[in-house]
């Protein structure tokens, strides 16, 4: 029983005989191949619009690239205090983007609202001794497996870019938060004003990919050079190429978060019914949240079930006790159904008194 | 017929099934996975010594990383002109190391001298108005297909480390430079000074996979924090893994290398039996650099054969007229003998008067 | 009335003789004059220490250069949230650094105990997915005007020393700390653990000068490259050299520092015995913070005194209404006495009901 | 006698008598002081044109700063091998642009040919694999004492605004430049096509000086964020304003120039005269290079007169020996003119034979 994260699994059959097809013969290197540029084709028509993806090898990179087009060094990012890029990719976001600041705000449930937004950039109010307030970057599916709805993502961008910011999406789990969400790629992303996103696959069944995706492909003017020069322009393209074209046929991506979406609730339900546990926020994605005694933390670990104790810091939630864990686990498009009923059976037995 | 790079040929079958048969269950991610730490357990018994190695994706990320563990912002690196480093990879080295100087000297062959590193070295009088010399770095195998002795190495590194700098080669072909030479992987690296390499498996094989190996294992101490600062640390870790066992496994990796190796002897013996084209300096790894008429070029891409007008500039050749090139072909393990045969026999009917 | 900032006044008059003085013949440039070594022994001498002594031109420079000898591009920084370093130089010491992450605790009274830190640092469990934790800044005297003794220096050194993290002063105004906290310059700095300075000589009478001190000599070796690579390495380097000089010579550093402070107290005092507003808490150097309406804020500009509004935002200050601010009054060693005086006369009148 | 640099002198005592009249009362800090603002109202009558300056204390600081407005940290700036920013501020440019690469072209007189940039830019012809050509920077006056005319620089401007690039000027040495080319500022600079200079007043009189003048003002958009991130932003920001009014005031920048122009003419004339010594090229400005046997630069030495064996690679010189040298000579407003004609003397005595 495996819920620690969405890469303990594997690659999806169909992504990794993608990548045994694409093994003949002679191709162009350094993404002038037909598989990227028809995987740029294809990110076109998911969302409906012509698009500039380019194609990279981890989230990481993905995150600090996207910032770097849309941050200069003297800018400043707002992020929720758990978002990846300000507490997961050690400085990678300051390297990116050459030293950029990560402002981190709290919110409820992973999410920051505009009402904290604006009261930050209030606070800029001395020219060049603060940094210039640059971009916004939501999370979606939040680290929490909470969901900003398109109407969430157009507030904030109403409030941003009458300010000359920018709104970028690390999405990681984006075919998560679109399969929750069931609204089109398009409207969880320029339709509600987001400029850029980091376009996660690999989590979801690919073995290392992720696209940058610009939505404002003004922006991706000089992204080549960007991504050349971080080291992320890979030689054999086609692989990653044929990873994202068998990611999106026949809506694999989407399909493979469907089920992850729906372990997640599978598990919250049978915790809930277990009646057992807290679950502090709703769950929306592929990801449920529980509070636990840390007693019980250490014996199910001892039982051989493999997830995480998230540190509450910076996520605003009240009510979890000194003997108390946040524990994380994460359904994938593989986490078989089984293991989530053995895991609610167990804890059906482990019922805190 | 593409002798245009060793990256246009794809993945060995071998390779590939070790994706595949890495592709079930559940394992830990970011490098904490079995098929991580025994590869760098191979990769210890290939040096016979115990080294640390890094995995990442890209051999721009590989150099990058492997000089920001060697060179200070404020340092220079020396190199040939025509090294990767100096002019294939964008600003890359700069970006990596925060901002080094990357000092290409022009020398014949593709390759710098102990003399010609001592001159410049000699003219760093002016402390902190110079950068700081911090590191030499040598490509073996060449840009220019040619061969660094361990004698040539070592008296490199004889000249520098009394002067503190370090010694890193780019190995992005150090398969085809150890089937060159016909010497151990320890004696072309540690044995003659070598204190980091970039150590290449995607031209040669992989997907896309490339070691940052310290022999000089102090240097590696903080690595793990710029690895994953750059983005360069995957989740999906095993897959990495999985590719360099494969790669090493049953010497797999030499083989490849003295197939393609021995294509380029194949190759420059038949072209130079067509007594049509000059071959101005050794052949030594698998690429055969030719001095053709510009016309002559022309026509052959019109036949579809693909290889680069590798510009001379830096290259310290000689004799190169104005309605001349420099032709750069380069042969793969997955390069079809026919293709060469093919190729020879079309150069003989295009025998140049 | 002018208690907005040190540096709305000008040179003190020594120090501007001391530049006249300068003024004549010929002298070798880029700190190799006499006047900068002699700078460089007279802050041996003061620090009753072989230090060694960087001169630059702005503490913002000065704060990011230390850092640059102590925190690596991967590495983090921890401080006050109201640090200088924090929150007001835009992005210069992720500049400096190369992209370390500045980690601003709250804490009464603009300090950080050694609690906080260690808590933080207890949060560092991840390895490389965190960034290194590097070194503690801390600032002496505070933006809140309040001191770290010896004993709260040592405490914080003993926690650190053993992780491998070095120990960094602010001292934008170091000299009111001296003065205030009437120990040696060696007691508040070496002897309690500290390894490297940024010592303020601008607010406290010169024009544009501060030094990098180094008391672990040896993080300095490569420090003449940082300060020339950052366009800090001045020509005519005399007129640093002489400011210091002057600076040093019959203890006017301190002099001004104890007058400054004096005033300060002075202040304190008058608006205690006014009875009109709260002083949250101690002054000790050369900043008296009061709590007062937002309504007398106005007031009081528009009567011609000028302070500042001092964002309370991370100061961990109860207690401050909605209509209420935090003002802030820096006394400078020029600040007239009489200047006080009728402020306090003036906010007698002003008494809050 | 001490030709070694035109920063071995001191500061002209207009301005040093500025620097004391500004010394009184209170002013605004942080450059929204009235010194600022009217030097750079004064800078813009000079120019005759609604420029953007920013003061800063190093010319270092200056071009770093200048260029990292026009040249992003995937570009490259074309100059001359013997440029500052190429060879003499150690890797300051790279560091404060982010990375981006300095390409030095070799040129007769220290200067660049539009044949010779365009030459280097139609080598890029690999997108990203090639770092982007962002702009030009030129030295005026130049490192060998020579000048660019309105003509010549124009000339480069026609070559590289098509093509999306930006010309910068480093003007350490502008005054010298205007006063020997007999052209208005304008002229010399946006008239030409200049984007943005870094405007030099230390070298010819003031104490710590130098402004980045931007002609595209749209360029200077965020230039503020940029100054205060490098810590070039002074607090006492004052003491730069009075210098550069009192520098400007009544024409005392060339003023100065005009003298050391007429030193250099009036020690070239004599050296000539005394039939000894070569000198290479043209002396345009206020810097003299001879080329003279070793022996003779030692005994000169040994003489106690000062000045710089210069070294001659990259300046495209032919016909220095083996046992010569490439001397140079520089004069300052300050040079006592009995000091050249004493040296004058001494080397008719010292005659080549």
């Amino acid at each position: 029983m495996n819920f620690a994260s969405d890469n303990v699994y594997g690659i999806h059959p169909r992504i990794l005989a993608a990548i045994s097809e694409a093994n003949s013969g002679t191709t162009p290197s350094y993404a002038s191949d037909d598989y990227s540029k028809r995987a740029e084709e294809a990110l076109c028509e998911v969302f409906e619009k012509p698009v500039r993806a380019f194609l990279v090898t981890t989230g990481t990179a993905a995150n600090g690239l996207a910032l770097s087009a849309i941050a200069p060094p003297y800018g400043a990012v707002i992020c929720h205090a758990e978002a990846h890029i300000s507490c997961d990719e050690c400085n990678s976001p300051e390297h990116f983007t050459g030293g950029a600041k990560i402002i981190g705000l709290r919110g409820a449930g992973g999410k920051i609202t505009p009402a904290a937004i604006e009261k930050t950039l209030n606070g800029f109010i001395r020219g060049e001794h603060d940094p210039k307030p640059a971009a916004v970057s939501l999370t979606n599916a939040t680290e929490l497996g909470t969901l900003y709805s398109p109407a969430e993502i157009s507030a904030i961008s109403a409030l941003i870019k009458p300010r000359g910011m920018k709104l970028h999406i690390d999405g990681a789990r984006f075919a998560n938060a679109v399969a929750g969400l069931g609204v089109s790629p398009a409207e969880a992303t320029w339709k509600s004003g987001v400029d850029v996103m980091s376009f996660g696959a690999t989590k979801n069944g690919a073995m290392l990919l992720e696209a940058v995706i610009f939505f404002d492909t003004e922006l991706a003017e000089d992204f080549a050079y960007r991504r050349m020069r971080a080291g992320q322009l890979v030689s054999k393209s086609r692989y990653l190429g044929a990873q994202m074209l068998a990611y999106l046929k026949d809506g694999l991506w989407l399909e493979n978060a469907r089920r992850a979406n729906a372990l997640a609730q599978r598990l919250a339900k049978g915790l809930l019914s277990s009646n057992s546990l807290r679950i502090p926020h709703p769950v929306q994605a592929n990801e449920v949240f529980t509070v636990m005694p840390r007693r019980l933390y250490d014996e199910l670990q001892g039982a051989g079930v493999r997830f995480f104790d998230w540190m509450p810091d910076g996520l605003g939630l009240d009510g979890i006790k000194e003997d108390e864990i946040l524990a994380r686990f994460v359904l994938s498009f593989a986490t078989p159904e089984e293991d989530v009923d053995r895991f609610v059976d167990l804890m059906r037995l482990k019922r805190v008194a």
